[in-house]
């Protein structure tokens, strides 16, 4: 019995949902590492053997391509690996900074627990990596606690393939089915979010339904930790130096970063800061005529970028090459250029995230009014910095305010691409991550779902 | 300048206390981590070389006694030495679980940086070890993190006396002096903690007042870490068989525990689960008699106890020998005895935190009535079981429970005085905590201040 809401039986209540995700826990948490770590493995392996089927749906279903959707596919497979070899190593004991010196008394042996059911919402821009059984999943898993998957409705029947394959593969390695559910409904989802037996939330997304959610999360009888990725706006610095040196070669690198995904990224290069802005501009504006970017994810997200561009090409002060809409439905890049002054006057310009292949340009007339733009900016998933040495003016401040206000700083590189490494933080200030002392990404996400339990004096069997 | 509201002068606005800590904040950041020892090791210093006088005015302002008092501050002082000693040595780097192999690309550096200026709430029970400069103080400095201290009003004389000697003895260091600043006033405190540059709340005392702070600080526009110690009833399990081999020896040490600090401490065993309820009641009833426990804490505490065994003694179903008010003002303790059938059906009777010397003692008919007692119980800080063997009845899954719903699990031992060591973990699921992740107590408390950063490619000289 599943939680799908297809229709083909009675959908079932959050009660249910949640007794079912709370027998597959009691499983979950007597399972041995090395068992454990063989059901996500399992899932991992069952993906692999149907790529082309899920390659086929997901063409289908988005408009991201059979090359970035292969390539994302091999992303969540190596990340459902990489958990499970965490898990058969042992690697996820997190023991303390320090432990008593000598026979101290008591005896303390602090292990890890999971926290319980988690609830996760997949993502629109990643059918595969931040979906059914992507990152939030996995690392769930990898602590031992049951997901219920809210599936995204840009691409229904790859959600639904996914978890048809991922039950399957639980069930043949005598795991718990339940230990994936998966629910269309998004009042569900919500009723389950505040169920007493669910322990936590996960979720990639707007910052408007992210909040709602952790809003929910929070003002429980009992709160909950609510792992939200919002909205970034994620600036790249370039300093004068570099403008110099390789200004044009910048715009094509910026352009390329800008346009990867077609802007619809996290991690997107939403704004640029420059003392040469308006030779920058020109730059760019080359560097992005006639690129043909194809569709954006959803009508949705089609709209909502309409209207952004509507809404800043009328700004005053603002001059916008507004991203044209091509004959055949597809989009260029587009971008606004705009003085800092304007920028620290009226901060909302440099805030609001406009999802979709568009970047703001900000003239700087010096390199204090860079700062001074920073400063105004809210926290930020990555922000990058271009320079040609490390003591040009300006630079360390530079950093130090990118590493202030972000959970990631490149130098002379790009925010886009997001290593897949263990000691990645994808979580910055809010309101790009609703807890910035955690990641999403990397080995260390499974932390967000286990907490420390001392066992005081218990004797060796069942320490 | 500092942020007393004695009124020899103007109290300042939270906007000027967060300007002074933000300038801390600047200088914390920037300052190697020996120099930071320096600060935290001076502060120890002179509150240990002030020892007489600071002793003589807590026994003037509270109830707890020299000896107590005494033991507290070598606590408090020896906390401060702790977390400098770590810092000094480097250890609260908190490197990820795994690196990348080899020369992966790109190159990922992740670093540890503070949050930001932490508010801080002193707690009425512990004038020193959770208060002006406790463990919350100690941890976030060691984060470099500034602290705004609200004092609680049950040690006002003592809290300035602390807050003067700090403050000096920062000052002396050449640190900052406003890395740390008090406040008296709650409205104040709560604007410190809404404001956009406080960047965490730490809090120990009730669950009212830590639920509203916490209901604060998550509402902001851009919501903060809050890390509350709330209230927590902490269960003490017997078995049968360690009932028959020492169940006299028990209750002398259960009402040892009990009236500790006048069942004053968050960790007080305020539950006792036992399949031989009544010849247990009147062990511990023997062993409860004629002990004079002095004052409460303040007046407003004893008021509530005072309410609270009012109420329990008109419950229906429960036996309660009411803890007496001897002539001098002195209390004796108390307990109730109440059927598990009743508790099950009426959980709030079990729920509910009686701050003060009362217990409940739990008659269960059978092991799997203690199960179903434990499970209607929230979560706690720490629970314990007496047991003489590993393989009793019951035995594992009574642990089991436990650890799934507190911070601390004891055997054959009780909750009252936490050990002061590295590896431990103060803090279990809500209401014990607003956090259950992270721990108030033990070097890792650092970690709630700390959030990770990637830093990408950087050259060598700047990461």
């Amino acid at each position: 019995m599943t939680a799908r809401g297809d229709g083909s039986r009675l959908a079932p209540t959050a009660d249910e949902i949640l007794a079912r995700a709370s027998r597959a826990f009691d499983v979950a948490r007597a399972t041995p590492s090395a068992r454990l770590a063989s059901w996500i493995d399992a899932v991992s392996h069952t993906l692999e053997a149907s790529r082309e089927v899920l390659v086929d749906i997901a063409d289908d279903e988005t408009s991201l391509g059979r090359a970035r959707l292969d390539s994302e596919l091999s992303r969540t497979t190596s990340q459902l690996a990489g958990f499970a070899e965490a898990v058969r190593e042992d690697r996820l004991g997190f023991p303390p900074i320090a432990t008593s010196r000598g026979d101290s008394s008591p005896h303390l042996n602090r292990i890890m627990v999971p926290l319980g059911p988690v609830a996760v919402w997949a993502a629109s821009n990643f059918p595969f990596a931040f979906s059914i059984v992507g990152g939030d999943t996995a690392s769930a898993w990898a602590a031992r606690c049951p997901v219920i998957v809210k599936a995204h409705s840009g691409h229904p029947r790859l959600s639904r393939e996914v978890f048809r394959l991922a039950r399957h593969a639980l069930d043949r390695s005598n795991a718990p089915a339940d230990f994936l559910q998966m629910i269309d409904d998004r009042r569900l989802a919500e009723a389950v979010l505040v169920h007493s037996s669910t322990a936590a939330g996960a979720f990639t997304g707007s910052t408007g339904v992210g909040r709602h959610l952790f809003d929910l999360a929070v003002s429980r009888p009992d709160p909950i930790p609510f792992y939200g990725e919002l909205g970034s706006v994620n600036p790249v610095v370039l300093t004068h130096d570099a403008f110099i040196a390789r200004g044009e070669e910048f715009a094509v690198g910026f352009v390329d970063s800008l346009t990867l995904g077609k802007g619809q990224f996290c991690t997107k290069p939403g704004v640029v800061l420059s003392t040469d802005g308006v030779e920058l501009a020109a730059f760019i504006g080359r560097a992005a005529a006639d690129r043909a970017l194809g569709r954006l994810l959803t009508p949705n997200i089609e709209d909502a970028f309409h209207q952004a561009m509507g809404s800043i090409e009328n700004e005053e002060g603002v001059v916008t090459v507004r991203p044209a809409r091509l004959a055949d439905g597809s989009w260029s890049a587009g971008f606004s250029l705009v003085e800092a002054a304007l920028v620290v006057h009226k901060p909302e310009l440099i805030r609001e995230e406009r999802f979709g292949p568009h970047a703001l340009i900000v003239s700087c007339s010096s390199d204090n009014e860079v700062l001074e733009v920073l400063e105004v900016m809210d926290g930020m998933l990555v922000g990058c910095i271009h320079s040609q040495s490390l003591d040009g003016p300006g630079v360390r401040d530079i950093v130090d305010i990118l590493v202030r206000k972000s959970g990631r700083v490149v130098w002379n590189g790009w925010p886009t691409g997001v290593a897949v490494a263990p000691e990645m933080q994808h979580g910055g200030p809010y309101p790009s991550s609703t807890s910035a002392l955690f990641t999403s990404v990397g080995l260390d996400a499974v932390r967000r779902f286990l907490r420390p339990v001392v066992l005081q004096d218990f004797p060796e069997p069942l320490r």
